[in-house]
């Protein structure tokens, strides 16, 4: 009886996809660490400003800057760069200097990450594949940060060409989904349909589908069904639905394509 | 020139492992989704408050609050409820509560998520695999959460077995080293060896790898040499690493195994 529930694996992180779009981050530090820091907030879309002199600036650090794609501040940490803040990630070779930052964050309850001091760290960072929508987040929890990114290189080696299009399609079905069925009270079979949808087709099969498909999925809404992956290759090109046959009895398994 | 840094891929998520052990999570709502949200926080060793009157608790929620895995506030949410709470979780059918939550979270500077409601989300979840120190999230933006349970899915049935006890195994390397090269300046080469020995063995491999391989890497540690995998498995059972002549010039090609 009590395993009829998910047993607790205590030790593990929470990991959450922050939504940081226009948020204030502030990196202090300008090194290599900062620069995969600030690369991250980038993608995310937020906005970054730099605190650390000029000369402490790497390469990369120094292209986002001229880019005009972080603010930059030439000079070292001062507590007023806290004033509304959002996020704060410290990378700086100074322990002392970086506790006072932690500190500082605790106090004005901000949200901070000092690179290399797990102690003072909110959360951690971990080593992500990026493709389009799709995210694949992996943490090893601090015991292999290096081997997190293996990890990741292999995830991304095995995931189907088209991985991230494939969402991209399905977030532009529901989309037109509601375009064709926009009663509130729709909402229910809306939502049981799109699940139909995601329960029929393996992962793979859904990545080489197309937007092409995706229209002629929306053909069987209205009789809230779902047709198989080979009645979609069918209709591919221009097939009328109707020369198809699939929505007589033996539905979805009419077509011997 | 620009090319020479990566480029921005905006749009996406900063997916962090959130460090929530002993921080108090509140979690408004006792049903479904607040059951999945309930066991996240566990699994990161967050202790767990659930505002909810009994009448709303579903199966799940309730087993967790009778074996005491979580406290349980048998009523619906108060203002004071967030008193000293690092982290808030809606989960209840009523836009306006919710609203509600979300407006005194903001005041107060507490990180919230509004199930269901994008705007009203600091961080969205995703669908993570856990194997014991590993952990893989997977995020599709909100494009298609079932989708990203799908991927998620998929990605587990690609990793090798045993993937989280290889982390596990390859932290223990690195907490021995630390052990027979405890001094402040060994860190730079231990660091070096570490990565080496990261570098050195496909991820694939690396799970076939045992506690006892890890003892036996160790011994190549003084030389600030890796041995290939063929030596690793030739010196299981007690061999003796002398008489594998694997310090010779020829090193890590000189064992036929």
């Amino acid at each position: 009886m009590a395993k009829k529930f998910p047993d607790v694996q205590p030790g593990g992180s929470l990991i959450l996809a922050w939504q940081v779009k226009d948020k204030k981050i502030l990196v202090v530090g300008g090194g290599e660490v900062a620069a995969g820091r600030i690369l991250n907030c980038l993608n995310a879309d937020a906005r970054v400003t730099v605190v650390c002199p000029t000369s402490g600036l790497n390469d990369e650090v120094a292209h986002r800057v001229s880019e005009n794609q972080i603010t930059h501040v030439d000079r070292v940490f001062e507590p007023s760069d806290l004033d509304g803040v959002d996020m704060v990630l410290v990378a700086i070779d100074d322990p002392a200097a970086s506790t006072a930052v932690w500190k500082l964050c605790k106090e004005k309850k901000v949200p901070a990450n000092i690179a290399d001091v797990p102690p003072e760290c909110d959360f951690y960072f971990g080593s992500v594949h990026r493709d389009g929508p799709l995210q694949i987040m992996v943490s090893t929890n601090g015991k292999g940060p290096r081997l997190a990114a293996s990890i990741r290189r292999f995830i991304a080696s095995q995931l189907p060409k088209n991985a991230g299009n494939a969402i991209e399609i399905i977030g532009e079905l529901r989309t037109k989904l509601r375009k064709i069925a926009p009663r509130p009270e729709d909402g229910p079979k809306r939502m049981r349909w799109m699940s139909k949808v995601s329960d029929s087709y393996k992962w793979e099969e859904m990545c080489t589908l197309s937007e092409e498909d995706m229209d002629n999925l929306l053909l069987f809404y209205p009789a809230n069904k779902v047709p198989s992956v080979d009645i979609l290759l069918a209709l591919r090109g221009g097939t009328d639905v109707r020369k198809l046959d699939v929505f007589d009895g033996s539905f979805g398994f009419s077509v011997g394509a």
